[in-house]
């Protein structure tokens, strides 16, 4: 009963957007495989955000621009340690470029909240990955979530209990593209076997 | 002879895309659309960005959440200048949020180089209002631009000549959906009268 | 054994600090109550920061401004958790001006390193409060400190035995002083009796 | 009639700490110190600064962590651009630290301000170079500053006439210690004659 994830989709859903804005450029299957992107189901991974009191803008909510930032963190936070990215310009033999991203905002969230960010690959090209990504909230309940510290070194993998005390529906949700290219003549360069096979662990069966 | 702007698009593409991207949810009429918007011709307002040393990443190039915060710069001080937003929680009557936006990347640019931000209108609803939005860079000439340090505080508007200053595609394009509500109810609220002439200053006509 | 603590001090003593730095306007009574600053027994209260692909600048460290937001969570993690401040400008009786503030940074940290920041309080005036600041990372140990998720939302206080997997000695210290307004006419307010309670909790002994 | 810069200080002074503050660690000689930096006389170089709406907390002002992020601006783009500096990791035979700063907040400022960034240099050790840096506010009249937009290129130096435009009292004003150092054994390293020469241009001869 999973949700099926049938394509890649920069379509946009929201409560809070007008109704027409619906019908402006989203087919209703893109509409779908948003939807579908909203739960958490269809993320492998998984990794808390602490939340600064400088994310928060004049309005009180995290800053637009700050959810990219937290998308940054999950990104390169598994690359580095599931898949042996190296990020050291003197030494690594590749950097990514995010080439394109788009996100849509649900539901805002503040500091000092904690969410969770939520990562999942639906495809891996020869040097580029795209990714679907999301922000579910913590529950709001006075019970403390029961997960470990090491949570911000590891993360954690899709069906931990842990999740039960984040909302199961994002907050957040979007998407990016990485491009990967050689430092120095900045072409393309294949992405090498283990990093790829790290990846593939975040492919959703439904993307497959 | 100025392209067709024809509808709204969250599409993307990008010379450092590797080819398959460009099929991925884009139909060829929002690629017309996107290419559109990288050029300068596409745009009604102006203002330079003082990029800042932290702007940089780890990899030497101006990350890309950070090209959100430039956009937000533009929409504010827009709004405030030529809409009369104001923006104090305190006395404001509306607060706006960023609901969704995307970004895509074509050229990377780094400090602490000053490109040029751009802001067109696509739409302007009852209570929210769809951007686009670019970045130009410096030309690579010797030549100092012509232009004056009030452009930071007024920006300017298409047509100036100080644009023969930058480049006249753009390294960074997107888009975005700014809903306005109230503060206490958060219920959308519909835009002033002022605000929205000011607004409609920058729909260019291709769009209309 | 703990290291006195007698005043407050904005010298500044670093390993990294060429010789005669440490003589200008730095008395040897100032590096004593530096150094006394620099161990974590000189904190009462402890948070895990968790840093992020952008905190690192172009030369792979974290920025020095970005230090200023890691205090910046910790102490108002704190005044919210501990002493009951409300942040919303909406309902708030007072608001805090960070009026003063300085660091030393001996050893360079970078993402995706989680070091503990540290939090004593000085001294709690009519309206303002003097804090010492600190992070210390995480020892080089494969060993995953056994520390759970809620430090987030509660951090700990001093003596905690997670205080074990990270170093004693911070790589970075400061102090800044906070000065309370009201929103409105901005004089500077009394402290509430149960906020300035919450201070003196992490008051050291050797300041009293 | 220029108030004499006798030496370095990290004291602090500012209308808005309470009296006793005044007289924590800081001589009656450090005030005097303290004062003069806090006049545009002191100052050397100077180069406007855009703000953005990312940097107003939610109390509606510039964040104490951005005012570092600004003087980063003024320090690495007079470095570059008038001392040589290369700041790419790939090619650069030294990188700079920061090994310690402070800074005082006299008055807020607030998006969308364009006040204007000052530096000066107390001393340049063999390795080491010491700041001081202001923030000078737009004078609040309605005339505009007849000032050019290669300012953000080029800056302006000491004696200009755009600096009529500004308060000649800094809202914001610290200090700062770079230390430079080989990139690869981390050593410090001896500054190059001509970068030391365009330092040695922003002395104050009163520093001296």
């Amino acid at each position: 009963n999973r949700p099926l994830c049938l394509s890649w989709s920069f379509g946009l859903r929201s409560r809070m957007l007008p109704r027409n804005v619906h019908s402006l450029g989203t087919s209703s299957m893109n509409q779908r495989v948003e939807d579908c992107h909203r739960h958490d189901e269809a993320y492998g991974y998984f990794l808390p955000i602490q939340t600064r009191w400088q994310d928060n803008d004049q309005y009180g909510h995290v800053n637009n621009a700050v959810y990219y930032s937290y998308f940054d963190i999950i990104i390169s936070h598994y690359l580095i340690r599931y898949c042996g990215l190296r990020t050291s310009l003197l030494t690594s033999p590749m950097v990514g470029f995010m080439v394109t991203n788009q996100c849509t905002s649900h539901k805002p969230i503040s500091f000092p909240q904690v969410p969770v960010a939520a990562l999942a690959v639906e495809k891996v090209g020869h040097s580029s990955v795209y990714y679907h990504l999301a922000l579910f909230p913590p529950k709001a309940t006075k019970e403390l979530p029961s997960v470990n510290h090491w949570d911000l070194r590891d993360g954690f993998f899709s069906g931990h209990p842990k999740l039960v005390h984040f909302d199961s529906l994002a907050c957040t949700n979007g998407s990016s593209v990485h491009v990967f290219v050689n430092p120095a003549p900045r072409k393309p360069t294949d992405l090498p076997e283990d990093f790829r096979r790290g990846l593939l662990r975040l492919v959703s069966p439904a993307s497959v």
